[in-house]
């Protein structure tokens, strides 16, 4: 065994052994998991059934159920905490669980509810996820490597402007998840092995923020932290079937928090939301900004969250709704096909106003995108694992082949190339006169582990710096749905090699079961608007 | 004469020449004008009564006479062109003139007010000059080189938003004026000469908008459009006496300008108002932001103008001001000194909370802000140059000395540093309790041409992204007032070396008349805050 490994199998011992003996699947539940273990916590017979109770809440649900004295902090914190080491043993979403510092942190809420008669915030008692990168005072970071994880520079000297946000509004923190190698893979495998889809433990829960939907969507979470560069919050709650917020990025504090380029502004991250409900997304970033981060966050823009502003200009009361049904470069996979269909019938049959909309330089913001994310070539990540000798996996390499070390006059003139495709695109989607565009955020569901190669549905509003959510359309992949069959040669034109690739990477049978996210996205600053567009939308898609 | 002197003594000649005969001042006038040439075109014996009455006005009364049709737009647009073109004479403030495009606008803005009744927006037939970096439409930009000025790809395809917004507010265009070389001087000296002081030409407008504010303080422009990197507006308005306002960075449209580095945003400049009324600021800013210009500019934030945000959180109905007397490393020379002792006791007199502000990291502040500028080193600085043999002038030689090209690694650890300087002099800031800080705009009133060397004391306040303001003290040097003798060696221990040069660049008699300006800067993003405090505390200061 090299060093590197021995290194990374001792971290993956020690997140075991975070987990407490009462709450370990026994060797012979682990060794006959069913592929779908999103119920793994309800039918391990390890929650009462108050705690089952407990976990058919929202975060909203939660908070005033908190709030109202019918579950205490602590019994919700234990709720989860149970889950999230029951879920985790199956998808291996959690790269630290601290269950007695949540049950400690929920105490002392209890107490000062008992008190004061009073919350301490919105988020009295619920308890919340947080990405790996993200820092969280006291707990692991590893960014998604070895030697970031041995790195006392990279632990956390305390909360991140957004974690303190949250702790202040009353969140209760008890698991990081994991992020994979570079922080830039639409999957999560890392040093500390793959993340797996609970729906489906075949596929990828997605990434970069696939540790949270793999929890969330495994049972184990009601509302965590992501981050989104290039799709990192929509494409996981995509593939997993849940709610997602990529904000604008300036909205959402990023300051505390380590990215793959840390530094690089050629383009910027954004921090949301991932959960189970449109109003949980909003409930985070409300309480968030409640607390004018902006005063102690260099990131992010001094901009409260103004609902009052969310108007459809083109719509009136509901949004106009453009569809793109394809990004002009790669045609979804079928049942996203399908999916996409069933919604945009479900709105027009609502009388929603819907109406196509043709994509537009898909190809060139990928081009000019894929140089802005490792403007060093891709130094940094090989240093990361050099240092180690750790592997550069194969995601990795693949999302940084071509990156190309560049100069500062040749990332002024990215920032320049950047800036003038956001006004022509921007032009161009003015005057198509929609208020949100429905797309899917993958071109098919859940990818199988180590496929994840095609970004341009979420990464297209990434280098726009629109504000993007992701709602499940609770469509589900179905192999006896004639509708779900792979495309084959002959079936249809391939729109380009990347489409042909995307077709021949999915068939129904091992997808079965993957659920069907669609994704909307609205013009740069109207996250308010979009917010509301979501409750609508998802509400009308799903009834 | 090499080349490059036979080009740009072309380009002045085409300036020239664009003053039409009758606007000229005799060859007599010409080698007699006294030093301080601010009444100029009211004593050519060029304006008419009227024209000097309509002079006598700011912008704010200007558009509401307009409105009112007590003066035609037409009259307004001749009045300052004359002025200016009088003025120009003088202090070499314009760099492109075009009166008959003017008068012809401000014919149809009169046209639509006499069709309609209605003005077309708060700026109706207002007279606005532009930056010569600034993209106005069919006209001139050098960007402060020959090689900029014989760029057909930089000659403006239109204009730039901020320009776009103003105009569809009425505004009426006349003049650009100059900028420095590289725009990175707080002087206007480029291939075009020096720019002058009108209250005293032996010194310097400041920079690098010293166009602007020569032709403003020349009485040749009422309002005009300023950026700020460093002190770039707030220079030049102490340096001039005038009121000037640099938002946050990104709070006024920036697309289609091109600066010093188009590209670079390790430091991102903020466009605003330089003008003669702290009112005629706040309506240059709302007249823009009314036009939503976030939704197809990227360089700025979908931020309304919030006059209702403007809060004194630690004054009350007023703001508690910080004074500080000095930045701890050059104390300001003696007449600026007076001038804020003198603001001081006026606020205390009146009531204000007045506080010492303690200076802090200002040194750090500069070093690390040093970095940011010339992130290759100067590369493009000396193409620019070298590709017509136009010289590199010594206050370009200085601000680009020890400038480091820097590879990507190196810029995200320069964004990584600047970050946690804001970070660190924010929570500074904060704990001070003051809601805006008073001190100097620069160690002294306006230097003598080539010695503006000290920065600090306003691009603190850029590398922080804090908003600022500047206004005229209505005092001015005076060689008779013994407080205003120059600091000799012995009277007071140096806080620095650079303590000691500024001290000895002044002396009373040569900086006589020299108008003395004080500047106000508040938390980021709370701009209408400082907008509010300017109104009070530059009228408290002036009473």
């Amino acid at each position: 065994m090299t060093d590197w490994k021995t290194q990374a199998q001792a971290y993956k011992a020690r997140i075991a052994a975070q987990i407490p003996p009462e709450w370990r699947l026994s060797p012979e539940t682990l060794a006959n998991l069913p592929l779908n273990v999103t119920r793994l916590p309800e039918d391990s017979g390890l929650l009462t059934a108050r705690e089952k109770e407990i976990k058919t809440l929202d975060a909203t649900a939660l908070a005033a159920a908190i709030a109202e004295r019918t579950y205490t902090a602590v019994e919700v914190a234990t709720a989860y905490a149970k889950a999230a080491a029951i879920s985790a043993q199956a998808t291996h979403a959690v790269m630290d669980f601290f269950p007695a510092e949540a049950v400690a942190q929920a105490r002392a809420l209890d107490e000062e509810l008992e008190r004061t008669g009073k919350v301490v915030g919105p988020l009295h008692g619920v308890p919340i996820s947080v990405k790996d990168m993200i820092a969280l005072a006291g707990r692991a970071r590893t960014c998604g490597s070895l030697a970031g994880a041995l790195d006392p520079a990279l632990q956390p000297a305390g909360d991140s402007v957004i974690v303190a946000a949250l702790r202040a509004a009353g969140a209760v923190f008890y698991a990081k998840t994991t992020n994979p190698q570079a922080i830039m893979h639409l999957e999560t495998n890392s040093f500390l092995g793959q993340t797996l889809n609970p729906w489906n433990t075949r596929l990828t829960p997605g990434g970069s923020s696939g540790g949270e939907s793999a929890l969330i969507a495994g049972g184990g979470s009601v509302l965590g932290i992501g981050t989104d560069i290039g799709g990192s919050i929509r494409n996981p709650c995509s593939n997993c079937g849940l709610f997602g917020f990529k904000p604008t990025a300036a909205r959402i504090p990023k300051a505390g928090n380590v990215g793959g380029m840390p530094g690089q502004e050629t383009i910027i991250g954004a921090v949301g939301p991932m959960g189970v409900s449109a109003r949980d997304c909003e409930l985070f970033i409300s309480a968030i900004l409640a607390a004018e981060p902006w005063k102690v966050d260099p990131t992010m823009v001094g901009m409260p969250w103004r609902p009052e502003t969310a108007v459809f200009s083109h719509g009136g009361a509901r949004p106009r709704i453009g569809v793109m049904w394809d990004d002009g470069v790669v045609v979804p996979q079928p049942p996203m096909r399908r999916a996409l269909k069933a919604a945009v019938d479900r709105l027009k049959s609502q009388g929603y106003d819907v109406v196509d909309f043709t994509p537009y330089r898909t190809a060139e913001s990928w081009a000019i995108l894929h140089k802005l994310y490792f403007t060093d070539g891709g130094a940094y990540v090989r240093g990361l694992a050099a240092a180690t000798g750790e592997p550069i996996l194969p995601l990795t390499e693949w999302i940084m082949a071509g990156a190309v070390a560049e100069d500062a006059a040749g990332i002024m003139a990215l920032n320049r190339a950047r800036d003038a495709f956001r006004v022509d695109w921007w032009a161009y989607f003015a005057a198509q006169k929609v208020d949100i565009i429905l797309t899917p955020a993958y071109p098919g569901p859940a990818p199988v582990l180590g496929t994840s190669k095609y970004w341009a549905y979420t990464a297209l509003f990434n280098i726009l710096d629109m504000p993007g959510a992701v709602f499940p359309t609770g469509l589900f992949v179905d192999p006896k749905n004639p509708e779900d069959r792979a495309d084959r040669e002959g079936d249809r034109e391939w729109l380009s090699d990347e489409d042909r690739l995307n077709a021949a990477r999915y068939d129904a049978e091992t997808f079965t079961g993957a659920p069907l996210a669609l994704q909307i996205v609205g013009a740069r600053w109207e996250d308010e608007m979009v917010m509301k567009a979501l409750y609508g939308v998802s509400e009308a898609v799903r009834a």
